[in-house]
């Protein structure tokens, strides 16, 4: 089989989502490359079809489906000026506020501005008009057809009942378009819930929702809490712990979290947290004996590789995210169900639901019997995560300072040891939040730490960490990596212009060191030029250009009291200290395997 | 005073509103066309501004600021590659949901694409990297800057906090720029509040906000309910009229608000309802002697011109809008107050605080007190409303059956009075749906009424009946005019291929007929044929090309009758009824001055 049944692999895994996510009805107008999706939808056993020559009519004939049934219809088009005509509708939609699903095929990507018959600018055709639209990806069987079009479907229905709008998905199919045995092996309608199941709480999180998540988390033994970037920030770590505490599960906090830096400060804290997953899971035997099977997410996309994989892997497991709307930190699209709104809020309801506060509530005494008598097989699932976190941690401790050389992740480690409470941190990309993530463990200090983790680029982080630290009282340090800080070197004239605080540690590696993390060209000499851009620029002279102080460290143990110096002096202070990018991959290789070894050892000892 | 003035004090309303919604910091990256925007930011008082040359720096500052302090920082630059340097920064902060608020001076309208100089394409320069984007009116003293600008302010800061993300303002500024003069008469920071107050409800509405506003609408006798279209449906209606009730206001009720039709239905839904706004407000008299102290708007914008423009001219009165997220309903710029929420949950929320069911509230008892014992001054508001309301019923009752002619207002009245309970009614655009408002009482069984009202096209609507009443069990008619009906004949066709039931009763004018009410040019021939489009098309045959009945009423009197025929018949029926223009706009004409006389003699006698 090939691209037809890739195509209709694609309609199937879309429509079926539609109808599971609540859509009744598809309004078609007849086309040639629509075929796959028109095919699918002609013949669903959970979907109504209405064939409608014209296309301004059938949009229009979809809007009143909607108007009047209360929930989105679904309008589907062959490419060209079919779909121009969904054009009035969509504006109507869009200003009278009502759901529309609309679908338009369309040629490939290689078929556009060449020349194809029927070949219009579709993506982005309806302009602000639709709330969410998308040009989604040409289906082939190369990849996981299913869990994308599946996600598209539902995401696409969340929006349109969220912004009570229209939403467009835009699928370009490949030719052959379909076959009839392509279409005889597609099960179809067969799916019992959606892909992504949107729990709504656009208006606040209900008690039924809370009392359903409650109970499916209780039944589960072998759960994860996983807080991603900006999931809280330190007042709320107790609410996080109580959870965690009551559910006898392992609290992974990312190091944007915005809670692993004060985490230990809280009652039980340590009993709980879990910061060295991404050392811990690089072990193909750990992660193997530590699957979970839930897992409750929150926050933006995680900053460890080795916890996206690791829960990528994860496709038998229930992922629930916790997510405001509109969020989607997901690309191996394997979150299974969304719940729409801010973390702390459920958190709470979740908590009050478990422990038993506020009113009496079924579930209540179940959780109450769990915390007074764990299970035992509860224990040994979070005290093997807690007894792997505790061996590496130490490990790393020992092997990262004892080395006494500099790399990021030593430099990492010392400067989070060094900041003291009320402090904040903003950390570059990429090597240092990395490095921060890996090598700096929870603290009892509560530490705020920032990074531009949105579209992560090492353009303007200079420039962020100053006007962040310029609404800060308390010590503010900048760590980055030379090509950050070369790339926004003129944002040092703001600090020098209003006189702002700010202490930067540069680790130097004359160009960018993730690339030797990454896949490299046999031909050492591209590798150099094209990736990791030596430069050989002093920085010292731009800092005292603007007025700042600049201290090279050259023996690493000095690293924290230059450090010390420079929060004490304030204004801008810049701390370089010299790293190599051969060595730091070295070292930070023998370090992770040191400690993956003494947490074996430490798993496999008998308690 | 000309120009300079006018830009002066839109970038004062601008700024002044920007503060007073919670922005403190300004971070202004120097140059000459935004020159009016940052001399108010550089000595606003309310208002902190950092001088940045680079605008990516710049950007990326008020990033940082944004995102250690939590609150949207505001950025300005000059006019041309100036803002694309914003770009960097606006994508981090839209991917990592920061809220900032992005103002880019322009030239204006005339002098884009024209070979001006620093003139790039700036409007929806960010794509969709920003969640709201506005290119400004260009400042003018000839219309009410103040209040649009202190409104795109409000909403601006609004949609960044409920979005987590970037807005774009752009500004067009037109030479003279500014003077010392203009900047001298504006007074700056001196507003108490924001343009609009926002009361943010995304996550439900709190407790202390629906205590506060209980307390304001309890505090004010003079008070206005008003619902647009979409407010609610009839199974919402009790708690609307309990609330009415409970103020001693008025309810004005749109004939798209989902409860008009069935407000009569309601315990004492008679004793509150108002649906003869369109009428009582063309007096006066009857206007300047009814202005509201405070006004609680729901819905979508109002289908009656006289009742906008009479909210419209309410400026000193307090205009609290109950919108969901993004709504803006009122170009007008009255609205004082917007609290972000579905009005159904608001409206509970007020009958539990002002009724006392629910907790023991301090609110309550006042409410108890007054309903008990209504205070004189109240009666005489709602009573004069309910009497003036009456009056013009009772007038309007008489003639325009009386007259026993063919025009738009009675025929909806006809329509209305022969629909049975649980039947639906569209209503096309734009004569259609206007005179339902003015010509259709309030009834007590319930029908749902719906309508194309987000762009009022007058395309697509007999796609969109059909369409909805493919999910409708129960009589289905449409009342539309004869341009509407050509402009969409093609739809015919999918009455005939699915088998719907649609019953259409045409007002055929043989033309336009709104425009007979609007301005005509002097010229009779010009009006003809460019507004009111006569088509001397008999419509039959395409109703019987598409299997569907068409009956023609000749005398008024037979509309009724041959309306239930033709519902009792079901499939496509069409009954068309000839109107004339002309004589539509003098009955019109005649039946409100009747019933304004009538009102008046109501209203003058001794109660």
């Amino acid at each position: 089989m090939g691209t037809d049944a890739a195509n209709v692999r694609a309609a199937a895994a879309l429509l079926d989502n539609l109808a599971a996510a609540g859509v009744r009805e598809v309004c078609i107008s007849p086309g040639s490359r629509s075929a796959p999706l028109a095919l699918i939808a002609g013949s669903h056993p959970g979907l109504q079809h209405y064939v409608i020559t014209d296309e301004r009519d059938a949009a229009f004939f979809a809007l009143g489906i909607a108007k009047r049934a209360g929930r989105p219809a679904a309008v589907l088009c062959t490419s060209g000026t079919a779909a121009a005509n969904f054009a009035p509708a969509v504006a109507e939609a869009s200003l009278g506020r009502v759901p529309l699903i609309v679908m338009t095929a369309d040629r490939p990507t290689e078929l556009r501005d060449a020349g194809a018959a029927q070949t219009i600018r579709q993506p982005g055709l309806f302009a602000s008009h639709v709330c969410w639209s998308v040009d989604a990806a040409v289906p082939e069987e190369s990849w996981p057809l299913e869990r994308y079009f599946g996600t598209l479907a539902c995401r696409a229905v969340a929006a349109a009942r969220r912004c009570r709008a229209p939403v467009h998905i835009n699928v370009p199919f490949r030719e052959p378009l379909w076959s009839d045995a392509a279409l005889e092996r597609v099960p179809r309608g067969k799916i019992s819930g959606p892909r992504v199941d949107y729990s709504h709480a656009a208006t606040g999180i209900d008690d039924a929702t809370v009392r359903r998540l409650a109970s499916r988390l209780l039944a589960c033994e072998r759960g994860l809490l996983v807080c991603g970037p900006g999931t809280a920030d330190e007042n709320d770590l107790d609410a996080f712990v109580d959870l965690a505490r009551a559910l006898g599960w392992p609290l992974l906090l990312d190091p944007l979290s915005g809670m692993r830096f004060g985490a230990l400060h809280a009652a039980d804290g340590a009993s709980v947290v879990v910061d060295a997953y991404d050392v811990l899971l690089r072990s193909e035997t750990f992660a193997a004996a530590h699957r979970p099977d839930l897992v409750l997410r929150f926050g933006a996309p995680l900053t460890s590789k080795v916890l996206v994989r690791f829960l990528a892997d994860q496709s038998a497991a229930s992922q629930i995210a916790a997510w405001p709307g509109g969020m989607w930190a997901d690309p191996d699209f394997v979150v299974s169900d969304v719940i729409e709104c801010d973390p702390m809020p459920l958190v709470t309801a979740l908590g009050a639901d478990l422990l038993g506060s506020g009113a009496p509530k079924a579930s209540t005494s179940a959780a109450r019997a769990r915390r007074s008598q764990p299970k035992d097989e509860a224990r040994s699932w979070l005290e093997s995560w807690a007894d792997g976190q505790t061996a590496v941690r130490a490990s790393l401790s020992r092997s990262v300072l004892g080395a006494g050389q500099a790399f990021e992740g030593a430099i990492a480690s010392t400067i989070v040891d060094s900041l003291p409470e009320g402090s904040t941190l903003f950390v570059g990309n990429s090597l240092p939040v990395r490095a921060v993530d890996t090598f700096a463990a929870a603290t009892d200090r509560r530490i705020r730490v920032l990074a531009n983790r949105g579209a992560n680029g090492i353009d303007g982080v200079t420039a962020t960490a100053l006007g962040a630290a310029s609404v800060s009282d308390a010590p503010f340090v900048l760590f980055t990596g030379d090509l950050s800080f070369l790339h926004d070197v003129g944002a040092l004239q703001i600090a020098h212009r209003h006189r702002l605080s700010l202490t930067i540690v540069i680790a130097n590696n004359d160009g960018g060191g993730i690339f030797s993390f990454l896949q490299r060209p046999a031909k050492a000499g591209l590798f150099e030029e094209l990736f990791a851009t030596p430069h050989g620029i002093e920085l010292g002279r731009a800092v005292e250009m603007c007025g700042g102080r600049h201290r090279a460290v050259s023996v690493f143990s000095d690293l924290a009291s230059t450090l010390a110096s420079a929060l004490r002096d304030g204004g801008l202070q810049v701390v370089e200290i010299a790293t190599d990018r051969e060595r730091t991959v070295r070292l930070h290789q023998e370090c992770v395997d040191l400690a993956l070894a003494d947490a074996d050892r430490a798993l496999g000892k008998p308690r």
